[in-house]
């Protein structure tokens, strides 16, 4: 892309009201926009970001054989009120609204009604379970405060499965393949060494849950972390009982905070018996079905990203969320125009050979570019100026180590190929 | 997809309560799910038309520049207080909600304002414009009726871009752009020979808008239409005066219903001026931006292929948007081990090849297996039997023409190479 025809413009300060770092780097960045309190919009640059994360979430689920649909915001109060859900002082994050003839709709902040309703249409036999289901789709909590940016939003994009097993056993296998899927989905995206499984209440629904914690010193959580065996408890859970349990020993856990990256939850039968989803067994019983839930929230891991990886000039985007892989710099002054043909020449390879460019083609100063290139945060910055001109190559920047490099234009693809 | 493995079952009857025959054939084939009256969930089958529709339209907007992003659903009162819109005497589908803290705020059912507000913070020189902004998101609209299926939902996916240039004339050339890339959309999803533009009346904004008007019995809107030279006028601006300013001769128009698929608007300089989005020309002159804006509903669009595309089987699916290419159905009874073996490996081939394609591999009797794939509609239909395993073929039907073939498989793969 043209950087010329990019809308954003990069800002030199932060909101005053923004305090959370990755809302300020994003904002600063032109990837996000503040709408309200905890709520953004995702601009182009930011979008891109978002979409390469559901992209890796989507391809991990689809491994465990999760099927896509889309649900709507809109809630019946009917279907909530079987759960007994509906009432705020049950879900105090509920967004509620009213249909033109009167009748009360809410905005959905989780889908475990719904789905479990609409499941129980389609399957009625135990040949028709296991179903692994999930949808990447906008949901919405009333949050009383949001001051964390991205991080904790009002109106946010979450993947959530659910799981439809006939046992506990079938159940307890797909709860362990979608924890081992999810330990690949952070570590794909760049928080795998700092994000632990850790051990969880299970809230109202069940005795336990995992979360995923990233460390991270803005993190709202106390979790204790066995680095060496790469698990966790979280603070509201830590008593010498579940260490015993989880045989874990005291003496090794490290107190730190994290950030929830994901949840999964053991569902038991609270939402299949409350909606009636039931199935007949091999041998003719009536069973309820066992169901589990299973989320991330998009956005709050690419917060999490930029909260972890930046410094006093940007963000630092691992290569697999970057909004591009390259940042094409050209840096041509009132006699530059052979610099301008030889960036416009390497940039259309660059995009020949599939490698998403950013190519910075507009009028501004050199240090203009740069600085906003780092702020952009883009792994690959590659230079075409007069001075790399006068050495016959081209200056390639690492924007996590620092690195530069002159390197002839072959040597650069070759360098753009093997690295990842 | 191994259908085995897909959540949903179709239903030999439509829900009582469903009058629209997109929503009836779209509910039996297991594509939606109503949720309530105008609020529908996209099921797998139903999810991957939706993309498949989203997927034209967004390479197309990328063609003429436009640039996507994600604008919020949640919509603070301030901003659309300056363009006098937040008044549910204005606009009349407003939901509306509350912030915990009490603050009112609306669900987004357009986004002029928002988005005008926020070009405002990254242009400011003539040099900054023209600018081509989209997104595809979700908008919410409190309409007092809803039996129109998925033609006219409160929850729906739109595509809306919204253009920024510097002058009446430069806005024009971007509105002729726009819409010859509507019509290639149209065309693309296999409405082309149906739609029209269509003149239509301006509404509060300007004196015009053009519609994209597709002819079926069940539109809303009557149209009056110049089949050789494809335009129409909308019956709101029917009149001598608009039929002369159009060239348009009376005698060669023929009444006729439409259902609008798209439509772009002039905005001129109405929300640039309320939310005071202004550039500096290049002589200096501080001057509004002007504006137009540009929507298709993608779900809209699904639900009009399917009114118009059908037969009492079921539905037939264009190809660009059909959910899969081909229908692989396994007819093995008791003895179909051998029957089961070929379609598996057949299966194995088409996945291989980059052929979308759905195994029926059920246990399931012939008439369900057959009736399915009817009501489902995918194009091409491939039948393994013991049948066609004596005659060392494969049966392949069109979904479309009902023309049956006997192939073998080399001819197979030509044939679904060579189709488009």
């Amino acid at each position: 892309m043209r950087q010329r025809h990019l809308f954003t413009k990069t800002r030199k300060e932060a909101p005053t009201d923004e305090v959370a770092k990755n809302a300020q780097l994003l904002i600063r960045g032109g990837f996000v926009h503040k709408e309200m309190a905890g709520v953004y919009d995702y601009l182009p640059l930011g979008l891109r970001v978002l979409n390469k994360i559901t992209g890796i979430i989507r391809e991990e689920m689809d491994k465990i054989g999760g099927q896509e649909l889309l649900l709507s915001a809109l809630q019946s109060k009917e279907v909530w009120e079987k759960s007994g859900r509906w009432s705020d002082g049950v879900i105090d994050v509920w967004f509620k609204s009213t249909l033109t003839h009167g009748a009360e709709v809410g905005l959905g902040n989780t889908h475990e009604e719904p789905l479990t309703a609409l499941v129980g249409e389609h399957v009625s036999s135990y040949k028709d379970l296991p179903r692994y289901i999930y949808q990447i789709q906008t949901k919405f909590r009333n949050e009383l405060r949001a001051k964390s940016g991205i991080l904790r939003a009002r109106e946010f994009l979450m993947k959530d499965l659910y799981s439809f097993s006939r046992t506990e056993e079938e159940f307890r296998l797909f709860y362990e393949e979608c924890a081992a899927a999810y330990l690949r989905i952070f570590e794909r995206v760049g928080l795998g060494e700092l994000t632990y499984r850790t051990f969880a209440s299970g809230g109202p629904f069940s005795d336990y849950s995992d979360e995923f914690q990233t460390l991270c010193d803005v993190g709202e959580d106390t979790i204790y972390v066995d680095e060496e065996r790469r698990v966790a408890v979280n603070k509201e859970v830590y008593t010498d009982k579940t260490l015993d349990d989880l045989h874990l020993d005291k003496t090794r856990l490290v107190e730190k905070r994290g950030i929830e990256v994901g949840n999964i939850f053991p569902l038991g039968t609270r939402f299949s018996e409350a909606l009636g989803l039931r199935y007949r067994d091999a041998d003719g019983n009536d069973t309820p079905v066992v169901m589990g839930s299973y989320g991330i929230g998009p956005g709050r891991v690419m917060g999490t990203i930029v909260e972890l990886y930046s410094d006093n000039r940007g963000i630092i985007w691992p290569e697999s969320v970057a909004p591009f892989r390259v940042h094409l710099v050209a840096l041509a002054g009132e006699e530059g125009k052979g610099v301008r043909t030889e960036a416009e020449k390497l940039y259309t390879l660059l995009v020949d050979a599939g490698i998403e460019t950013l190519y910075d083609d507009r009028e501004a100063s050199p240090g203009e570019k740069l600085a906003d290139a780092d702020l952009i945060g883009i792994p690959w910055r590659v230079v075409v100026s007069e001075k790399t001109q006068a050495q016959h190559a081209l200056e390639i920047k690492n924007r996590k180590t620092g690195a530069t490099e002159m390197l002839g234009e072959k040597e650069l693809f070759d360098e753009l190929k093997t690295e990842n």
